[in-house]
């Protein structure tokens, strides 16, 4: 039982660690943050942080890792789904991206950044994180092609606009501005479903 | 005629100091960059720099500006020539776009930084450029719209979305590729007359 309990608590330090350094380093910046402040910030001494990590950089390899797990495990079963039509598939994942990026959004804004401060290594398992999602958006592009209810002329290219654009929502969108993040999501998932040619809902 | 010299030589001059500072900002970095390093490039002194730019921000202003401006001036024509098809100019600018950027890349991947280093009254008039081609691309597709030669649902998120596209291909096109830029320029053409319904080529 001891044992047992020693490792939920493990489990559970582990989190907040990850939870509490993502808006430090987007606020405070990642060369500015220190392990110092972040052991403070969770309310453990910099010692118990290091026997859950071993240094500042395996902090942001996880914190980026977990977020694209959870978007991936979120949004790759949805675009397999084989028993349901693929431009229901395909918006859901629209609405689902803008949604799950806006939540993450001052952390995304600095992704750019954080990759550049990962090892080589690192930023490979990230980069292939990144690739199973386009190959699965892919993959549902040519299915729906195949299928004669999508209409594209280049799978690959489509799915770079189609990703690219829907990244690039989270640069321009204003929380105060006339429409909110699902005013957008309803929008864009009109603008898609022109992109592959499926008509209007 | 000495007076027209001179002055002839000064314009050159400062051409030759903006065609300087371009690479090395993007090649050293925008704060590490020095005033004595980009005088040494262009074969003058310091001194003779400083008069024709106050301080390397204004360098840095110039630099963007002149290259936005150019753009400006070479799609917004082509976007407003009413005698010619919806249609064909927005495919002319979705070519031109990708070819002109792909001329600038190693600079325009470090846009946000380099704008992060301007001062307020500069990034307004740059922004203003930016939002002078974003109303030029969306008036095209209002009136493809209007005339029912494109099929839009937003004209605004539209514009955006297409911008975002084609600023993305930036950030992950390969020379070394198996694409050439005008290969995704044609693909990206398919693609954007699908998202305005245009039909195909």
């Amino acid at each position: 039982m001891a044992r047992k309990k020693s490792l939920t608590e493990g489990i559970d330090v582990a989190q907040q660690i990850l939870a509490a350094a993502a808006p430090l380093f987007y606020e405070r910046g990642y060369d500015a943050a220190s392990i110092r402040e972040l052991a403070l910030e969770v309310g453990i001494t910099s010692s118990t942080l290091y026997h859950h990590f071993a240094n500042k950089q395996e902090i942001l390899y996880a914190v980026i890792g977990t977020f694209m797990r959870d978007f991936n495990a979120t949004v790759i079963p949805i675009l397999r789904d084989g028993r349901r039509p693929p431009v229901d598939r395909l918006t859901d994942v629209v609405r689902l991206h803008l949604t799950m990026s806006d939540e993450r959004r001052s952390f995304l804004l600095n992704a750019n950044q954080f990759r550049a401060s990962l090892n080589p290594t690192q930023l490979r398992h990230i980069l292939d994180l990144s690739w199973e999602y386009h190959d699965a958006v892919k993959a549902l592009l040519s299915e729906g092609n195949a299928a004669g209810v999508f209409s594209i002329d280049d799978a690959d290219m489509t799915t770079m606009a189609l990703l690219d654009m829907l990244n690039g929502v989270r640069e321009w969108f204003n929380h105060a501005g006339y429409l909110s993040i699902s005013d957008v999501a309803e929008r864009y998932t009109q603008i898609v479903r022109r992109m592959v040619s499926a008509g209007r809902t």
